[in-house]
């Protein structure tokens, strides 16, 4: 059983403990026996791994949370699946939030990702420079990168910040290894995603003795 | 006299108590008798600006601020010569905030506007919707268009209330006035630029008593 977390950049795998990702575009052959179970907010990517391996199922009608929030990405839900309680900060193209207690989704929000924030300030030309990701977060910038790369990095720490209080904070995401410094006592998880596909697929499919 | 601040999307002008805006490729035709004092950001503004009038003084070279700033906006230089203490908020095209303490300016940051934002997210097919303004920042959002608007919006309050602490807030630009709705005892003046390029006017050109 290979798992496949396909989102808008990347198709990311996960097999026998091992993860990776892969370009929908050059899709490495995969064991023609194994199943791939996999979740996908993007349709194209989906039907590239469809053409590419002869066994898939798609998870996302068994994955479920207990929220109302309405259009919930199935990424998040899968990542919710994962804890019971504590934050979740999934740092990829965008950064979502979302708050857990007891096993129910309390809502969640968006921010663009880092890479949003660096194409979006390269557009204006006077701000064309890469963020300073080692910017000092206690002393008022003295130029336009740092000030570029303060007011990105600073909003996005002080919203965690503020919304975890005593939580416990899981970030996961490509760049979530990189906020997860900025925060005592969090735990930095890049199998977050895969850990609640494999939740549901234990609790809605093999205690249930179903067969793909 | 005629003052105008050319930004990256307006030519913004004061006249007698008035301020209007107007975009560089529909300049009004002013009274010939009339200087205008200028500072720009952007050129090609600048250049139609001195082609629709025949009397232009560029303002920016008698205009200064106590700094270590590298690379300090003309028009964040104006603003800050307007207050003595207090940050500035100037939220435009993109929002920038800046610190100024008995006449020192101690730094600032850069943010984007509210209308980057509105773009950035448009442009990922998912999250196309227009930001909720009037979104509740004290509950967690329920849908995406909530999500993404308690993400751009308490980003920003939540910088702007950690520099400012209590330090007087002062709101300017096309969305400072919206801004300055979610603080107390903040002020609100859509003439911080020009009030500045008065200050430097009086005490370097009219008490010198330079002739233009």
């Amino acid at each position: 059983m290979i798992l496949c977390d396909i989102g808008n950049s990347f198709l990311h795998f996960y097999y026998r403990g091992r993860i990776w990702k892969e370009s929908k575009d050059k899709l490495s052959q995969k064991d023609a026996n194994e199943i791939i179970i996999f979740i996908s907010v993007n349709e194209q990517s989906t039907q590239s791994l469809l053409h590419s391996h002869p066994r898939c199922f798609d998870l996302t009608p068994l994955l479920s949370i207990d929220t109302t929030y309405k259009g919930l990405g199935i990424d998040r839900i899968a990542a919710c699946n994962a804890i019971k309680d504590g934050v979740i900060v999934d740092a990829g193209s965008a950064i979502t939030i979302d708050i857990m207690q007891d096993g129910i989704h309390l809502g969640g929000y968006i921010m663009p990702g880092l890479a949003q924030y660096r194409k979006l300030f390269s557009a204006i030309s006077v701000l064309d420079c890469d963020l300073n990701l080692a910017i000092d977060l206690d002393m008022f910038p003295q130029n336009t990168r740092d000030a570029v790369s303060f007011g990105t990095l600073k909003s996005i720490i002080l919203m965690i910040k503020n919304t975890s209080k005593n939580k416990k904070i899981y970030f996961t995401g490509g760049d979530g290894k990189f906020l997860s410094r900025f925060f005592k006592d969090c735990i930095y998880d890049d199998l977050l995603i895969f850990k609640g596909m494999q939740n549901t697929i234990e609790s809605k499919i093999i205690n249930k003795g179903v067969t793909l």
